[in-house]
């Protein structure tokens, strides 16, 4: 990774389930093993047996902090010394800036002003240095790559990076070491980096598990993109799964291409109410995105009853003041 | 316990972490082992390290569950086979209708005219045979009588019952089995079952840990009772705390006499402060009974800084619709 080309977009090697192990022990340390709930309810909804992974626990509140936390550790010393640099509004701002304080380097973080004021403190109070710009792609790229040329850091991009996506895999790693007879897995997609790796995990781990994405149909990108063979982009989707925003990379399209089963598209009604059931029933503050999985089991038109179902909780980001129901 | 004589308060024998042990045996299978969960942002807060154990991810959404299998379980075939009975508007009827139902046998109880529909519903749900009654004590003294004559049906006291008591403890000793280098372990005092339980596991297995209480100020009965040296019952209570407006109980009162140090109160604001704080950092639902422990750490005037300290979340049933901020 050339470290004047922020953000770049070549295809990666991806990564092999010995890099998914090697990063579990690598991150060990700096992240929580998190705790896989069950929930009688939920299962007589789904017809299913759930056992939901919960990184709406980990640190900084979703799975972000395991690649991050990987990609940071994983760079030679004199690489690492200048620093890492990303853009982001959302969790892997924070992720990065938390997995450069453990390791004692610095993070600049390029965030829009737009971003909400809750996760710009958050950032901060990890100790990143932030940089604010206007709230488009080119202004964040343009000031990512200004920040670059100033301070030589290492741009670790959110989902398009190897290590990034090993570390992600690493939930899919416990859950299925501690769970090992399930029979499906599924994750949200996003920008594709958590379903890879949970993919490359469960895959390497079992020979017939079912590896199976959920996506809001408001921005069905990777559904289609798969459908068509090709990364076709995110335009504008209007969805509550703010997580969910993004567009395959070439190292997720690669990997879910070969790995995944189906995408599952959700409405937005739909991913509320699993949200708000997770809430009342689990008791587990979980954010929009992280419903999704569920709204397909529910909603969705998946059907997958009588089996043990892995679901990741990617995470639990959510302002309390601002409840979609 | 005369089956004519519903809600009986004699002084029952305490029950030992012997006791305790042989409940966790005997309810295992029809209960959770709940997760512990850290935070470093309220470690931060408090100067502390907190271990939290999650008894909101338990079944029904409460420890209750654990005091009601184990009573219902401890009963003999024939004193069981004509079912149990209770009044209550909370969550110790939803747990008594499960652990009834785990045993095959029926629940009944007496709910007052204004308890939450959505606990009727979960009772209801349960399979409990349900009669409404007058708000009031007396009306629900009355009615559980009159249910007790026709049925022959045991009751089965919230907290004044020594299996009750011995299942409620099950959570600490779960705690203390995780976490065997506690130097404190707090919970939240209504009828004090589970401050008693707890007190008793965590007596018995450390005698240099110590245990302390949180009461709501607007509801301190326990802590008056202790100073004053007699039960003082808890005169229409005006908090948010609805599972701690109960008075102790003659075996309640023995337990924590004998075992606390000391019982901290907090004010109303303080509880639904620190209610947000875990909903926000740890992303874990509770109800404001049990921010109450943390409250105290927080604002109460509780100082153990540089402590290891066990917490139990007692619960996490709240309507999302109706939040306290």
């Amino acid at each position: 990774m050339e470290s004047t080309q922020p953000m770049p977009a070549p295809t990666p090697p991806a990564p092999t389930l010995e890099d998914i192990v090697t990063a579990a022990d690598r991150i060990r340390p700096h992240v929580h093993r998190t705790p896989v709930l069950t929930c009688s309810a939920l299962d007589e909804l789904s017809g299913a047996s759930l056992l939901f992974k919960c990184e709406c626990f980990q640190k900084v509140g979703a799975f972000k902090i395991r690649g991050a936390t990987n990609a940071v550790l994983s760079l030679p010393e004199d690489r690492a010394r200048r620093g890492v640099a990303t853009h982001s509004s959302g969790n892997h701002a924070a992720a990065l800036a938390l997995a450069a304080r453990n390791r004692g380097i610095c993070a600049y973080v390029v965030m829009p002003s737009n971003a909400p004021q809750v996760k710009v403190d958050a950032v901060a109070g990890y100790g990143a240095q932030i940089t604010r710009c206007a709230p488009t792609l080119d202004a964040r790229e343009e000031a990512l790559l200004a920040v670059v040329a100033e301070t030589g850091a290492e741009v670790i991009h959110p989902y398009n990076d190897p290590a990034v996506v090993a570390g992600a895999g690493t939930a899919a790693l416990e859950l299925l070491t501690d769970h090992p007879d399930l029979d499906a897995v599924l994750a949200p997609v996003g920008g594709g980096g958590l379903m890879s790796g949970t993919a490359i995990a469960a895959r390497g781990l079992s020979q017939r598990i079912r590896i199976i994405g959920a996506e809001p149909a408001m921005a069905d990108d990777a559904f289609r993109s798969l459908r068509e063979g090709r990364i076709l982009p995110s335009v504008d989707p209007q969805t509550i799964c703010d997580g969910l925003l993004t567009s395959l990379g070439p190292l997720s399209f690669a990997v879910l291409s070969r790995l995944l089963e189906r995408i599952v598209t959700v409405g937005e009604a739909s991913v509320v109410r699993a949200m708000r059931l997770v809430w009342e029933r689990m008791k587990v503050v979980i954010e929009p995105s992280a419903a999704v999985p569920l709204a397909a089991l529910l909603e969705g038109g998946l059907d997958l009853r009588g089996m043990r179902v892995g679901i990741i909780l990617s995470g639990g980001n959510v302002s309390l003041d601002r409840l979609p129901w």
